[in-house]
C-alpha cells in the first residue's frame, strides 16, 4: 500500500513516497535512467544495513553509483566533513549532470542537501531518510544545512530534493530513543496545525512505538502533508513556515550548551516546546491543562519534559539570541495559543522566558 | 557623471551605478537604514586603502558595522577562510537581517557571495567591487563560489546581489598587471557579443591602460550592459550564458596546474581565448587572420597569449576534464565563430585540443 504526495512548488515541484521495501524497488530512482551518475552519501552505521541494496537497485539500472560513507553524529555535521564529500565528487570526478543520494537520518540528510545546492553551484538529489525524524520533517522542504561551533544549522541553503523516498522497513532497525526523539516533531505537528492529529497521537502513539505498520504510514503520510502544506506555502520560511520552529529556539540552546549529539534533536525539542507553552501561560495566551496534555503525551513518546539538570535558565539566553529567527536582537518565539494553534510573537521578555525555563 | 542600470531578474533585479567617488556616498549603500548591521568584507590589501572611507558613510548613516579582513590571495579563496567569516558573523551576533558588503575584487566578492548565499540560508549582501575584474564581470550575475584543491570555483551558488557599487577612483591603486587582467575579460566581451565594442577597445585600449576616465566609464557601463543581458536571459547558465566562459576552460586548467595565484585569472583567460581561437580554427569554424587581431589586441593590453612554458599539451586535459561545463565525460567547449560571436561546441575531440594547446 503505496502512499504518494506532491509537494507543490512550481517548477521545484517533487514527489513523496511512503511504503514498505521501497529502498529494493527501480521506480524508487525516479527520475535516473542508465548511464547517469550518482554518489551515494551515507554513514559508517547505515551502510552495512542499507547501502548494499542501495547499490545493487542502481546497477540493476545501468547507472553509474559511487558512494561515500561518513563518520556518524551531528558533530560531524559539519563544513570539514562536508568537504570530503565534494573531494569524492571531485576524485572521480562528477559533473555538473550527477545526482547525490542522502542516505541516512537527518544529518546525512542536511549536509548531503547542502552539497548538492552548492556543489558546482547545485546539482541534483535525492532524499531516502532512514529515521522517523528525516520521514516527517528533515527530509520534506529544502532546509539543507551544517552546523557551525558557534550555531546550529548556521550555515546551509533553501535547496529541494528531486524525490524524497520513504522506506518504512527502515525504522525496525532504529534504536528506540530515535525514534522517540522523530515522535518529537511528530507531536509538534499536531500541537501547532492538527488538533485533529494530536487526538490521533493520543490514541496511537503506543502503536507507533511498536512500529504498527498501519499506524506509521497513516503518521508520516499525516505528518508530510502538514509540512508540504507549510512548504509549499512558504518556502523561505518568512511566514507561517516558522511555526515549525516550535520548540526549536530552547532546544537548540539545550543542544548547544550540551554539545551536539549528547541530546538528540527531537528530545531537546520536546524539552522546548513544554518551554514554549510554559512561556505562552506566561502571557496569558495558553493554558496549565494544556500544557499537561502536551506533556502526558511527550512521555507517553519517551521524551524528556524538562531541561537537562546541569543548565540553569540563564544559560539558555545566549545560545537563544544567537538563533536564527532573532532579528535585531530581538527575541521572536513560536508559542502555542491552543492545541492544534501556534503564533509567532516578537519582542517576549527575557525575564518572561528565564521564569518559564525555570518551570521546566 | 553617474551611470545607472538594472540587472532584471524579476523580484531579484538589482541596480548597477558606476561612477568616481562612490564609495564616499552615502547614497551608495542602499537600501541599508540606521540601526542595521552590516559586516564589510575585505582583505589586508584593501583594507588599508577603502575600509576606513566605507565605514564612516556606513557609521554616518547610524548602521551598526562590522569588518572581517581576510588573508589577500586566490589560495585563500577556501572553505576554510569563509569559515572565518562565519565565524566572524556569530561572534557578534549578527541576525538573518544583516547585510555582507564585498569590499575587494573577485576573489573577495565571490567568498563574499557566498558566504552571504549560506550564512543562515541566505543574507543580503553588495558588492563594491575595487578591480577592473570585478567591476566589468564577477560582481555582475550571482555566481559565487570558493575553490577546492581539486578544481576551481566548485563550491558556490547563483546569488544575487542587492546592488553593485562601482567606484571608479579605486582602479588608481591597482596594480598594473591587474588592471591588464581585467582587460582580458573585457575584450571577452568584445570577441563573444559585440563586435562595434571589440572595435572601439581597439582604438581606446591605451586609453583604457592609462586610466582616461571617459574611456574607463564607457567601457565598464558596456561590459556590465553585456553581462547583464546575458544573465537576464539565463541566470543559471543553462544556455547562452556559458558563452562567458570563452577561454575559461583552459584558463581554469592553466590556473589549477601552476597553483592558484601564480598566473592571474585574466592572464590564464587571455591564453586561454587563443587557444580556444586555434580550436576552431582546427574545426574550420574560426579564420588564422581574426586570431591574429585578438592576439594583437590582447599583447596591447599586456596580457599573455601563450600558455606556460612550463606545462605540455597534455597537462591541460585532466584539468578540462574536470571543469563544470562537462557533461558525462564530454568535453564541451566555448569557441568563437567570429569577432562578436561564438558558440558553445559538445564533443571537440582531445586530439583538436592538444593540436591547438601545442600552437600556443
Ligand atoms: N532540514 C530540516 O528541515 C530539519 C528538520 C529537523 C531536523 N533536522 C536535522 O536533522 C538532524 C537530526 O536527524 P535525525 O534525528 O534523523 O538524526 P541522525 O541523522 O543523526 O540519525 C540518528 C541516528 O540513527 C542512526 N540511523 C539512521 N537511520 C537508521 C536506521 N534505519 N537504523 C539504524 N540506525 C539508523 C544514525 O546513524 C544516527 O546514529 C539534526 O541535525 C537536525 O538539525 C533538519
Ligand atoms: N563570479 C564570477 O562571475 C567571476 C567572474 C570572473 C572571475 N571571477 C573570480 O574572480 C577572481 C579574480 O578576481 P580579481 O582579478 O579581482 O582578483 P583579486 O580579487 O585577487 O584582486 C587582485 C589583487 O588586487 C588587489 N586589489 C583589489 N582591489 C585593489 C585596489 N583597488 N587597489 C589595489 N589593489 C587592489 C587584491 O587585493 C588582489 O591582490 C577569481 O577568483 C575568479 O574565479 C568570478
Ligand atoms: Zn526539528
Ligand atoms: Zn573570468
Amino acid at each position: 500500500m503505496m502512499q504518494k504526495m506532491m509537494v507543490s512548488l512550481g517548477e521545484r515541484s517533487y514527489p513523496i513516497t511512503i511504503a514498505a521495501g521501497l529502498f529494493s524497488e527501480s521506480a524508487s530512482y525516479w527520475p535516473l535512467t542508465a548511464h547517469q551518475s550518482v554518489m551515494v552519501v551515507t554513514n559508517e552505521t547505515i551502510a552495512p544495513l542499507y547501502l548494499q541494496p542501495v547499490l545493487a537497485q542502481l546497477s540493476a539500472l545501468g547507472i553509474n553509483a559511487d558512494s561515500v560513507v561518513l563518520p556518524d553524529g551531528e558533530q560531524y555535521k559539519s563544513l570539514s566533513v562536508l568537504d570530503t564529500v565534494f573531494t569524492a565528487l571531485l576524485e572521480k570526478p562528477h559533473g555538473r549532470d550527477t545526482t547525490l543520494i542522502a542516505l541516512g537520518g537527518g544529518v546525512i540528510g542536511d549536509m548531503t542537501g547542502f552539497a548538492a545546492a552548492s556543489y558546482q553551484r547545485g546539482v541534483r538529489f535525492i532524499q531516502m531518510p532512514t529515521t522517523l525524524l528525516s520521514q516527517v520533517d528533515s527530509s520534506v522542504g529544502g532546509k539543507t544545512a551544517v552546523n557551525h561551533p558557534l550555531g546550529k544549522n548556521m550555515i546551509g541553503a533553501f535547496y529541494q530534493p528531486t524525490s524524497v523516498v520513504i522506506d518504512l522497513d527502515c525504522l525496525a532497525t532504529l534504536p528506540p530513543r530515535e525514534l522517540s526523539s522523530g515522535l518529537a516533531e511528530v507531536i509538534k505537528y499536531g500541537v501547532i496545525l492538527d488538533y485533529a492529529f494530536f487526538e490521533w497521537l493520543e490514541e496511537n502513539i503506543d502503536a507507533l512505538r511498536r512500529l504498527d505498520q498501519k499506524a506509521l504510514a497513516y503518521c508520516i503520510r499525516r505528518c508530510c502533508e502538514l509540512k508540504a502544506e507549510i512548504v509549499a506555502a512558504d518556502e523561505r520560511e518568512q511566514g507561517n513556515r516558522a511555526l515549525l520552529n516550535l520548540g526549536h529556539t530552547f532546544g537548540h540552546a539545550i543542544e548547544a550548551h550540551m554539545g551536539y549529539g549528547n541530546w538528540l534533536h527531537g528530545e531537546a525539542v520536546a524539552a522546548g516546546m513544554v518551554m514554549a507553552a510554559r512561556t505562552a501561560e506566561q502571557l496569558g495566551t495558553f493554558s496549565a491543562s494544556l500544557t499537561e496534555r502536551l506533556i502526558t503525551l511527550l512521555l507517553r513518546a519517551g521524551l524528556p519534559v524538562n531541561g537537562p539538570q546541569q543548565m540553569s535558565a540563564e544559560d539558555y539566553l545566549p545560545h537563544m539570541m544567537r538563533d536564527k529567527k532573532v532579528l535585531s536582537g530581538e527575541l521572536r518565539l513560536v508559542l502555542p495559543t491552543d492545541l492544534g494553534k501556534a503564533e509567532v510573537r516578537s519582542g517576549v521578555g527575557h525575564d518572561t522566558v528565564l521564569a518559564a525555563i525555570t518551570k521546566c
